[in-house]
C-alpha cells in the first residue's frame, strides 16, 4: 500500500444512546494526545449532538442510514438527520470526491446484542481490510462482520470515505456506559492509530492475504401477527450467544405462549446482532451470516 | 387478614421501553383466563400507551413518579404523564379513598441492572408484606427491596392503592424482550394471584412474621465534573453484581482515565440498581441498602 494517511476521523454518538463512543470522544477531547500520532491528524466528532443530549438513538431518523448517495444529493430530504448527514459529509468527505477531507473513518457503536468486540465493514477497499486483518492479529478475539444489508447503496457514516468501518461492542444496554467495553474499545482504537503510523513510516512490511469473517446472508425478523405485533421472543439458547452456529431444527424463537419455533433451512448459519433493541422497529431479530475465509 | 380482595390490577408499560410488562399484558389480554381466578377480578392495563408506541420511557416526565398526592390534586400540572396519572388514579383509585376501585396493584418493570427477580415495596401495609413473604417462600431467589427514595410522598403507580408493589426484573436493556425474564415474571404473577384466591377462600392459614429485606439507605450519583458531566463509570467489580456487599475501600467507580474510586464509609452496605440506564438523568449510579430481617 502506497497510500499516505493524512487525516482520520473518530466519530462517536452517531447513535446518541450508545455511550461508549460518546464518552470515548469526551475522553479524547479532554486529552488529545491520547489519539495524537506524528504522521497524521486525528479529528474527533460527536456525530449527533442533539441525540446525545436527549440520550436517544436519533431525533427524526437513523443517522447511520442517512449517507446513501441518493439522500446526500437529494434536496428534498430535510429531516434533522438528513441535514446532519449533509453537514458531516461536507466536513469529512464529501463522498465520492477524489480527495476526501479525511482518509479513514472509525465510527464507534455499541449494541444490546452480545457481540463482544466486532468490526463491521461494508466496503471492499483494500486499506480497510488490511487494517481489519492487522487488528485481528493484534486482538484475536475480535470478530469481523461483512455487512451487506444496504442493498442499493452503503449508508453508514463511514461510507463517506472510501476506507473505514464501525466498531460494535456489546452487550451494553442503550443509555449505559460499561467500563470493560469502554477500555477495550479504546485499545482497539489505539491499535488502528498505530497501524496508520506504521504505514506512514513504511513499517508495515506485511500484506495480509486472507481473513476469517462472518459474511452477511440475510436479516431475520421476529414472528409477527397480522397487525405487525411481535408474537415470539428470541429463544434462550440464542440469547446472549451471538456468533452461535445454527443448524436445521435448532430453536430460534419461543412464542409468548411458550411454543418453540425452529430454524428449518438446510444451510448452517451463524446468528449475529441477536435481540438488538434498535432493530425491533427496523424489523430484524438477528442477522444470519456464513463463516468463511476470504482473500484480501 | 380479614380483608376480601375483589379486584386487582396488573399494569405494564408504565415505562414504555420496559417490554416485559408490555408483552405480558398483551399475552393476558389475548387470553384472559390466564389471570382469571374465581374469587376476584383482574384488570389489565398498559399504563403509558403513548410511550409504549414510541418505545421510550416516557413522553414528558416519568409516570412512575407522578402519583404523589401533591401532583394528583394539583390543577396546575398538566404534562402528558400528569394527565395520564390523574386518569389512572380515577380508574384504579382514587388515591386516599376509603374504597378504591382496585384493592391491589402489581406494576411490572424491568431494569438494565442485574437485579434478577426483585420486588420493590414503598408502603407499610400489612397485606402487601404478607404477599411479599408468601412470594419469597414460593420463589426463594427473589429479593425484596424496601424503597424509601421518595422522601415526602410515595409517587409510584402502585401508591394509588394502599396495597401493591412493583416487580423489577433484570438485567434487560430498554427496548428488549428477554424470554427467560418474561416467563419468570409470569410465574411470579401467578403466585400472587394464587395468594389472593387462597386468601379469599380463607386458605391462607399462616401469618408470616418476618422477612429478609434490603432496606434503602441512600442513592449514590456518579462522580461528575463542574458541568455535571459524568467522569467515572461503575467499577467492573460491581457491574452485573447487584445485591453485592460493599465494605470500606471496595472499588465503586473507575474514572475514564482508569483511576479507581473506592467506598470510604465505615458501614457495610449493599449495592442495588447498579448502572440502571434510566437513572443517569435522575443522578443515581446505584442505590445503597442495608440487609436486615424485619417483623411483619
Amino acid at each position: 500500500m502506497k497510500k499516505k494517511i493524512k487525516k482520520i476521523a473518530i466519530t462517536g454518538g452517531t447513535h446518541g444512546n450508545e455511550l461508549t463512543g460518546v464518552f470515548l470522544i469526551n475522553k479524547f477531547k479532554n486529552d488529545p494526545k491520547l489519539v495524537k500520532r506524528d504522521s497524521f491528524k486525528t479529528i474527533l466528532m460527536h456525530a449527533n449532538p442533539k441525540a446525545i443530549k436527549k440520550c436517544t438513538r436519533y431525533i427524526d431518523k437513523d443517522l447511520n442510514r442517512s449517507f446513501a448517495k441518493k439522500d446526500l444529493f437529494n434536496t428534498e430530504v430535510y429531516q434533522y438527520e438528513d441535514i446532519l448527514a449533509k453537514t458531516i459529509n461536507v466536513k469529512l468527505g464529501p463522498r465520492g470526491a477524489k480527495q476526501t477531507n479525511v482518509d479513514f473513518i472509525i465510527d464507534l457503536h455499541s449494541t444490546t446484542s452480545n457481540m463482544g468486540l466486532s468490526i463491521v465493514i461494508d466496503n471492499n477497499s483494500k486499506l480497510t481490510w488490511q487494517v481489519a486483518a492487522y487488528l485481528k492479529e493484534k486482538v484475536p478475539k475480535i470478530n469481523i462482520f461483512r455487512w451487506r444489508g444496504d442493498l442499493e447503496d452503503a449508508s453508514f457514516v463511514n461510507s463517506i470515505t472510501k476506507d473505514g468501518f464501525a466498531i460494535e461492542v456489546g452487550a451494553v444496554p442503550q443509555g449505559v456506559l460499561r467500563a470493560d467495553l469502554f477500555f477495550e474499545t479504546e485499545k482497539l482504537i489505539n491499535h488502528i492509530l498505530d497501524f496508520f503510523e506504521k504505514l506512514n513510516y513504511s513499517k508495515i512490511k506485511k500484506k495480509y492475504k486472507e481473513i476469517d469473517i462472518y459474511d452477511h446472508i440475510k436479516l431475520l425478523d421476529f414472528p409477527r401477527d397480522k397487525k405487525n405485533n411481535i408474537t415470539a421472543m428470541i429463544h434462550p439458547n440464542l440469547q446472549d450467544h451471538d456468533y452461535i452456529k445454527i443448524q436445521k431444527n435448532d430453536p430460534l424463537f419461543v412464542t409468548l405462549e411458550g411454543k418453540v419455533i425452529s430454524y428449518n433451512e438446510e444451510k448452517d448459519v451463524y446468528a449475529l446482532f441477536v435481540n438488538e433493541a434498535a432493530y425491533y422497529e427496523k424489523g430484524f431479530a438477528m442477522c444470519l451470516a456464513e463463516k468463511k475465509s476470504i482473500e484480501l
